[in-house]
């Protein structure tokens, strides 16, 4: 278990909207074992490290199907392995040490 | 009004975890003028460009008080000037966009 | 063709070095049918979308064969698809146009 | 002294290239004290940190000046403070410990 953000960015897209673009892209992950979150910053999955890969890369196929011709899609992956990491897990164990 | 994303990564931390120094990172949010959300890849900030980027400098740095000699510190910038950004604002339009 | 960065940071290493742990990785990209270029932020390289994602996973996976038990990878794709996006060509563009 | 990637990236400007936005922003290096060397995934300084920074903030905001109105701009900061970081040091480290 994986916990990845994937930001998916249209080039030449017209205007300074993003959001048609992240909707379409969150569309296709109904086809996928995944969890996911979505940010303002991104959205955050979380599953097995080939299948979230995997939906990955049909989020940023999906914008070249809205008329854009290049797509910059950054991923930050967070991969441990003595245990499971999951988006509620890695939030509470930082809440839990704030002081505030 | 930007929104920034802030992922702080301490090199040479005893073992795996990384929740203490995120932890302590956000504590030094308190004395900025930002709002923010965390989320499970980074903490996300909203605020003018100047406050933000002087607060994750101050993320940045509490890393080196805790005994780390190393840090790897990400920034992903969203700065929209024909409207404000606010984190609710963006998921916001992407959720009204959404099929699913 | 697309030019992909990839940078792989080992969390829970001994010290703040890195080195040891990227030059592994790009040993292990001598399996796979892509040119990359080794910058000091990361390695980027230049290929087929699969094939490069497919080597950025072993770069990936090299990290937990050395005694690391979590690994932070970043990964910034970029893909247009009206021409190939080489290392060479994206460098020699922005060359061209600079006044200094 | 420490090692900055800076990835800025226009948002709905007219058509894929991008080469024209970096160009201009590299432009502005000219007045700060950084050493920057020019990747095919961005642009990587080395410095002090406030410098490389204020170095960043004038690249981002430079794209706002071509009749952009967004931007997405992503840093990499690596910072380390037991020994100066530097471009030419990190690639020399890494080169020295690959087997290839």
């Amino acid at each position: 278990m994986v916990v990845v953000e994937v930001t998916v960015i249209p080039i030449g897209a017209e205007g300074p909207s993003l959001s048609k673009y992240v909707a379409g892209a969150l569309d296709k992950l109904e086809g996928y074992d995944v969890e996911y979150e979505l940010t303002s910053s991104g959205t955050i999955m979380e599953g097995d490290l080939d299948e979230v890969l995997e939906a990955a890369r049909a989020m940023h196929e999906n914008l070249f199907d809205e008329e854009i011709e290049r797509v910059v899609t950054i991923l930050q992956i967070d991969d441990r392995r003595d245990k499971d990491l999951t988006i509620e897990g890695k939030k509470g164990s930082v809440k839990n040490k704030m002081k505030g």
